[in-house]
């Protein structure tokens, strides 16, 4: 069923032991939702406990700080910013069908939940948290303004997106005058680079080539470089998006040498161009404006048949 | 004379053919701000035109659109986020001396005009020129908006620093509520590389080096690097933000070769130093998150100093 945040908050305040549930792959805004909704029912008395199917990275560890983990036995479900039951992931996987409550900001949600609370307006789902603290009564502390802070920050890359409205930045502005360290929350999610992500990012530059009159740039990840540079899978997030961020690019490419020397193929496009055409041409799929594919072969006559595809997709010669 | 913003306004209300001059390597603060007070004076009747020694980078396009240029001579001098007549530059250096009016945000201010109006508490100049167009009466329109939003961004980038307080946040949103394209301006200063940047950027990121155990970053950029990579002054932006991204680095240093062969320093740092202190001992000055100075010397024996500078900071050894 389909209810408000007012009639979401009602249902939170009839719940006890609540098992809080985050998407796979987590993120600032399911991660921040469940640890200010966990604080918050916490506050009202109730026991509540957060779950995430993946390992939580590190760099949101602070949304955590002096939650204590509780043991009990949950006799109510909660899944917060989670479009889809098989966002769940593996190991939470067993809940799919038994949410008794959905709160979520995706406009593509598939309504899985007993109830579903979903606002597409909110640029997180973190927004809607906020207004659920104030609905059910509970004093907005530091820690819950920082999740709802960093859920808001995380999810409209630091209010550059179209998602963020004028509400969006006076919830924010709201946050910070709890206490918030805005500017460390910001410096930890967007402006932090290891030493190791540095190490391969100059690599992975020096590798960048352009083709088809500098509307399509590729640059390659040995495993090789990954080594000399000591990068971990979470150093290598976002690689794939540099290419298409230089100017006049409208087709960016990136080759990610696999541990059987097989290269996996990311392409990100601009809407001029259908990254899903591209890679379905050699077997893979995706978005319009990212796909993926797999391809063997060393790296310039994978980038020779790259570049064709895209022309061709293009309609331009190579 | 040191006056407020409302005797700034009362200043204004009287001037007459007013120039209005940013400073040199210009950026979005200085810019929004000269836009923004040129389209509130024109506003209530009086001619105005902005000025800068330096040419406008194109991606600041944008800020004038429909601001016509008006010939006249000047009877009034106005300064916008210029802390010192230094850096008026070169083509406006004439003007020294004779500024009637200045309007900065910048704590260090050396107070050159006959009236200076400093609110160092302000994160952006616009930030002032907002509550100015209030104080004046002047309807704020979408084009004025644009420019307040414009300053407020860049110079906190993209609400990330720490000078950005829950009256940034809130002005920014009042600005959207004006019309303005938040998202096209984000994307427009922060998210889109031109091909030159792209490769000052891999010179620029194979010169970090590491001192004090990690805590201190330094990069250079010298003229061969420059006119290697074809960058133009709007490419090399925000390059001093690089070396204090890396994590563990509260110190952040870009040393910028200047035409008579001295280095521009520009210091970055966390909130556990203070920029300005470093950069005092060298004749320079600024915030305490970001200063600069000017040093002459080779490469090496400019690190030296700064390093040694910093350690003395820090209370660490060099």
């Amino acid at each position: 069923m389909k209810i408000s945040l007012k009639e979401a908050a009602g249902r939170l305040r009839e719940m006890e032991d609540v098992y809080i549930l985050s998407h796979q792959y987590p993120d600032g805004d399911t991660l921040g939702s469940a640890s200010a909704l966990c604080r918050a029912l916490r506050a009202m008395g109730k026991r509540a406990q957060t779950f995430c199917s993946d390992k939580i990275p590190h760099k949101f560890d602070f949304l955590f700080e002096g939650l204590e983990t509780q043991s009990f036995e949950p006799r109510c479900i909660v899944s917060v910013d989670i479009a889809d039951e098989q966002l769940l992931g593996e190991k939470l996987s067993s809940y799919a069908g038994k949410i008794d409550l959905c709160i979520d900001h995706h406009g593509s949600n598939t309504g899985y939940a007993a109830d579903h609370c979903v606002c597409p307006d909110a640029a997180a789902t973190t927004e809607m948290i906020y207004d659920l603290i104030l609905l059910l009564g509970v004093e907005l502390d530091t820690a819950m303004a920082t999740c709802i802070y960093t859920g808001i920050s995380t999810d409209t890359g630091c209010f550059k997106y179209t998602n963020a409205t004028p509400r969006t930045y006076r919830i924010a502005a709201e946050m910070m005058e709890k206490g918030i360290d805005a500017a460390r929350i910001n410096r930890l999610m967007f402006d932090t680079k290891s030493r190791a992500r540095l190490e391969i990012e100059r690599r992975v530059l020096d590798t960048m080539d352009f083709y088809l009159e500098d509307a399509c740039a590729i640059i390659y990840v040995t495993k090789k470089m990954v080594a000399e540079s000591g990068a971990g899978e979470d150093d290598m997030d976002g690689l794939a998006a540099m290419p298409r961020q230089v100017e006049g690019v409208s087709v960016g490419i990136t080759l990610r040498e696999k541990k059987d020397g097989a290269f996996k193929v990311s392409v990100r496009t601009t809407r001029e161009i259908d990254a899903s055409r591209v890679c379905a041409r050699f077997g893979g799929g995706g978005h319009p404006a990212a796909a993926g594919c797999v391809l063997t072969g060393d790296i310039a006559s994978i980038k020779a048949r790259l570049v064709q595809a895209v022309a061709e997709e293009m309609g331009k010669r190579p």
